[in-house]
């Protein structure tokens, strides 16, 4: 079409997403060639057994890693960098490990660092906050972003199996690696939440500094009531302003119907972006999987072939927070006998936590005591479930399971809320306004 | 911060969204600062009875259109792009009406021409079709893109009211303007259909090609239906491929509880983006408001304040398809005696119509009766009810709304699929594969 220069890529890593992107490539060359006037095309490929890096990065003018891991992964994004090349990678444990380092190299060099594909797949998450959202003052981030342990957790409610064989399901499926830790421990969900931390409060945000519990300890008994209470039950991502600084966690907690990611089910991947500005958007779509990945990484690609926009710079340096304010869900196995309740609801009122319902149920000899409890300091919470532990008529480790409080998320009417008199913008108008109208 | 010039921005409009805009602007001018370099300031306002464009065209780096209507904000924008001015503006009329011509201008005139406060609100999706998906091949969108009728549907199937009570408390509560035609008629959603199948397909659509019904015919019947058979009911905008063509429309449709905008109630907007490569993407959030627009028209003054992105060029020119496959609920009203099941049917037979399900209602001497069909080209379809609303013992004229049927989305699992082995990007892979991982 035009008689300007090819486009060269440079691709780092030729296993399924790096396949999935050589065949996209070939496919869509001609119609990017006509958007952007340049055709884009393989100038080399470096796998395990082939490949040298040198050439390859001196005959490209951008770079796609997609080999994972952090080193060598780390050397080549920096020397591609240094040498002023673009680069678009789709790896989360680097960038939530190095983020800072790579993206001052970007900057210093005048380059483009993309990584849509490192978080939710092909859900453009990263470009919506880095460029749509820009002008936003955005107040807290809810996310959906491990497919693995949304499919589980989806399979253990629907069927009532228990956690062990829906995650050999998973991985029969394809859905689940051979060594699920990086997924079920949460570990894997903790460094895209790292990544959207960053980017959402322009502070930098390490690895080590988010909190995370993953879902090996749900039982399919937890699921059941959570569908007797109407709750789903998500392993969840949150990142969040709190008195002056910021929190950043992902643990397993209930959903009321109407929240936007309640819904958001199998492998795929949701978040849930709230600013006072704009109430609230959610972006949703599968999870990582090869065409997926494939295809965030060419949108990556196709944005670095026409001129910059410019790499995150860290705008302020909050505290990372660690004891935040969580509703909690209790579960108690105790001996069905009178003065249980009473006793129990005194230590948790000695440490300021309030129930908000009880459901006991007497099985023979034992009760369950099932409580959902309003908000209140983790720390305070954990004493409490320290001091129940210890009552002799306690028959098995007490379970607790945060729950999303309806009032903790922003009332989403545009004008005046008529239920409330609140300003939409207020970030503790009451959910009830919304979940009206929300459960058509 | 820096020592550079402001940037200067002229507003034209100062009504609910120029005035959040200026408030909007002066939060958040210091943060904008620090990000591009250059600090937003207003340089003139031009409202109905003050302000002169030509003094405020002069002075601006960019200029902001929130005036609404064609003329004069047609010739103001063109003014401005000819000026070599950026401009960004959320009048959707406008788009639909004259957007070749004003991207025309844009390009020749090497400026950026931002509307994503046209469509959806604050949601991104003019940004994620224009950027993130410029490397994707889009089969179909839906989208719920008017608040106002979403709203009233949402009221009418929690109520049970009728049309006219849900409008009047829409209009009470300001979703609703004091005429609520454009909104009603399904027109206001047609004008962003067609932006946005403008945008999906790289095609001119101008806003008489796309096929429009409202909201006006519903009844709260057919919402105590819907209930009934566990589906809900949108004003659905619909763009799709179709034989080597485009179909872009607005109608009432019944979605299934699992579909992704089943569950977007009240004032909300939502984007469904159907491609073989993402399977599918849905972006979700509340629908215009002053607030919210104005938050989308500073995301645009941002993007203009950094190097351009592309405006969008045809790269095809597809033709126009109008009549299209469907699945219907048909309901009729008819006299309770016997034989009349089987001249519907035969009826339907003949025109190649199959019936999904029936329910049967005796209501004394007339019954109700009411059908959901299986997919079929419209144009055979309404051949078929017009035959039947000339049979004698039809008491009402027959009520016919599309149901978006499950095979008519694209299969979500990652890898092959375990229930039909269809690879993913097979456009007709049956819905029900995904239909159980999503319903927890």
């Amino acid at each position: 079409m035009t008689s300007t220069d090819p486009f060269r890529i440079g691709l780092l890593g030729h296993g399924t997403v790096g396949g999935a992107f050589a065949e996209l490539l070939d496919g869509r060359a001609d119609e990017i060639e006509a958007r952007t006037g340049r055709r884009p095309e393989l100038s080399g490929v470096l796998t395990r057994s082939r490949g040298d890096f040198e050439e390859i990065l001196e005959g490209s003018d951008l770079i796609v890693e997609v080999m994972g891991g952090l080193e060598p992964a780390r050397e080549y994004v920096l020397r591609a960098l240094n040498a002023g090349r673009h680069v678009v990678t789709a790896n989360k444990q680097l960038l939530a490990e190095h983020g800072e380092e790579l993206w001052a190299a970007a900057r210093e060099h005048g380059v483009r660092l993309r990584f849509e594909a490192a978080v939710a797949g092909v859900v453009p998450v990263i470009r919506v906050m880095q460029e749509t959202l820009a002008g936003a003052y955005i107040e807290r981030l809810h996310g959906i972003v491990n497919g693995t342990t949304n499919y589980i957790l989806t399979e253990m409610a629907r069927t009532g199996e228990p956690y062990a064989d829906a995650l050999a399901a998973a991985q029969r499926l394809g859905y689940a690696e051979a060594d699920p830790t990086d997924d079920v421990t949460g570990k894997d969900a903790a460094a895209k939440m790292a990544i959207l931390a960053r980017l959402a409060f322009g502070t930098p945000v390490s690895l080590d500094q988010v909190i995370y519990e993953g879902i090996e300890q749900i039982t399919s008994d937890d699921l059941a009531f959570a569908r007797e209470l109407g709750l789903g039950l998500k392993l969840l991502g949150t990142a969040e302003r709190v008195d002056g600084g910021i929190s950043v966690r992902v643990h397993p907690a209930f959903l009321y119907a109407g929240h936007p990611l309640a819904s958001v089910s199998g492998p795929y991947n949701a978040v849930t972006i709230e600013s006072p500005a704009i109430t609230e958007i959610t972006l949703s779509g599968p999870g990582a999987g090869g065409p997926q990945t494939a295809s965030a990484v060419l949108g990556d690609v196709v944005s670095a072939m026409v001129p910059p926009a410019p790499t995150p710079e860290p705008t302020s340096a909050l505290p990372v927070i660690t004891d935040v304010e969580s509703a909690f869900y209790l579960h108690l196995e105790v001996d069905d006998e009178p003065g249980v309740l009473a006793q129990v609801a005194q230590i948790l009122g000695l440490q300021g936590v309030s129930i908000k319902s009880v459901v006991q149920e007497g099985m023979g000899e034992k009760a369950r005591l099932v409580m959902v409890l309003h908000p209140v300091l983790e720390s305070r919470f954990a004493a409490a479930t320290k001091m129940i532990e210890g009552l002799d008529f306690i028959r098995a480790t007490p379970r607790a399971i945060r729950v999303l409080e309806e009032q903790f998320v922003l009332c989403a009417f545009l004008l005046r809320c008529p239920g409330c008199e609140r300003s939409p913008g207020h970030p503790r108008a009451a959910r009830h306004h919304r979940a009206a109208p929300r459960r058509g």
